[in-house]
């Protein structure tokens, strides 16, 4: 099933055609066949699954939210200047930033177009969830822009942040599949607690990953230490370390030349020495379980429930 | 009647507030503080008016219409490297190219929130309207943009390239006022003609003003002319100049390094013999023509039509 949701999102994703300037499309199709997991179609698929068959009707709107999450990628990789996106040049390196704020822009309203065609009956409520959503994720990008020049950041205030740039849009995308199957708000705030919790699950994994992960699945490794990022994990060490941690960290958040790898090594061994790994993992457990709570209340569907269980399960065991 | 609604509208974008981070949000009040007519809402109000009294239950969806415009000209004057703005510094100048990204996201998410308080009946036709006018707009600025790296540009192509960038929008916004006035395709069809052929004008008299405007409204004077934008003006001039004219005007064309006014001065010399000005003026009234032709239609509410009517006229004779 999992697959066949897989298979026709990647279709509906191929479908995509557009006319001309060709300068304001092919950056579209260009990010869009990147790749990725679909997350947010997924979830959105699984999460209707658990109340309805006809999935194949939900897949516009489910592509709406791949659109959506791939225009503030493309938005994003401008601001944070970055070359490199699972692999391949970033939008703004392979053409220029003008082409990338532009595409983005025409992406954010095709991403509208899609939800659009949901059934009347749900179009404004899809809409204000939409609307209330990316708000989020706009705000959540405009923190962790802030947090880059502010000299410290709390652990509160970053995953305030993180719940607004990830946690959000997996909650709609949960939500998404409730409305479009027809659940009260009682049921959709279920289904978003869990995709919230699932984002916050995710976006600390991911800073682990970029970290401790064998693969790097297209970035810079350990590219998050050698830029100061202040991530969970840096935010954590600097709460625990002292002494000579302390000075060796501040020392390399400090330099501004210096060698990469021999940066990533040094931080990395104070992160294992205070445990810092033990500390994430144990964080991202709970967020997984906080998930997993909220799905509970679905277990009358066996089969669409065991379905999104297991898909939790492997997220949570992710290796990239 | 017109300054009640003007009243009305400036009142609206007086009560727009926002919460924290001030980074996303104060971009939006500066730009929507900036002034301007506010052609847009005014022409929905207007629309609206022929049908229906109730005007104040569409100021939201008319203030959408401002929210979209400043959208477009936020992330434009990043893309153009405009300073100046009627006036003011530029958000891109005035903050950065970051904060006026992710600032225009927003705004472009609250114009759609603005769109989504419309009658629930009138919702997907507003939606499917707005969606194919804002792929337009983003469309003509991305033709806007390739002019600027092309050799020469047809006046075809142009035309199109304003329809798109300028004239959509006006059409729209009539068109909005018709749908939310309880009227059928055929009635909105002609309203969007009506907005459409206004923009066409409204687009070219901006070129003729650029040059031959007394004021230049915060703009760099014969600005057009400097940069060598391939304006209605320009791409006349090079259909009809032949010998000295031609040469001279390839020469300016050419330079790299050269004395603003000098050139100015020769060029609108070249203008005025080969009464470039009178072609202009009178393609500007033809589109005039054709918009308050639409208008026929709508005779029958003495009124309201002889309001919109008068209000075409003022902005045929606009000066600046």
């Amino acid at each position: 099933m999992l697959k066949e949701f897989q298979e026709a999102i990647e279709k509906e994703i191929n479908s995509l055609t557009f006319q001309k300037p060709g300068e304001l499309y092919e950056p579209i199709l260009y990010i869009m066949q990147l790749g990725g997991k679909r997350l947010r179609p997924l979830l959105c698929l699984l999460s209707y699954n658990l109340f309805a068959q006809e999935w194949k009707k939900i897949l516009k709107p489910a592509l709406a939210l791949e659109i959506f999450h791939n225009f503030t990628l493309m938005h994003d990789d401008i601001m944070d200047n970055a070359p490199i996106r699972r692999g391949k040049q970033t939008i703004h390196k392979k053409w220029n930033s003008n082409v990338g704020i532009l595409s983005g822009d025409v992406m954010l309203v095709k991403a509208y177009e899609h939800f659009t065609t949901v059934e009347g009956k749900y179009l404004l409520s899809v809409l204000n969830s939409f609307n209330k959503c990316a708000t989020r994720v706009c705000e959540g990008q405009q923190m962790d822009m802030n947090f880059e020049t502010q000299p410290a950041v709390s652990e509160k205030n970053y995953l305030s942040m993180i719940e607004k740039k990830t946690a959000a849009l997996l909650g709609f995308s949960m939500e998404l599949g409730g409305i479009l199957g027809g659940q009260n708000s009682e049921v959709t705030e279920k289904l978003y607690n869990y995709g919230r919790n699932l984002g916050l699950a995710f976006q600390l994994k991911d800073d682990l990953l970029d970290v401790f992960g064998d693969e790097q699945f297209g970035k810079q490794s350990g590219g998050d230490i050698i830029s100061n990022k202040k991530t969970f994990l840096l935010i954590k060490v600097l709460q625990k370390a002292s002494g000579t941690d302390r000075k060796t960290l501040l020392y390399w958040l400090d330099q501004k030349e210096f060698d990469s790898e021999e940066k990533v090594k040094e931080v990395k061994a104070i992160y294992t020495r205070l445990k810092i790994r033990e500390e994430a993992e144990s964080r991202i457990n709970g967020y997984f379980d906080l998930a997993t709570e909220n799905l509970r209340y679905f277990k009358a569907n066996k089969n669409a429930w065991e379905l999104l269980f297991s898909f939790t399960g492997n997220l949570k065991s992710r290796e990239k």
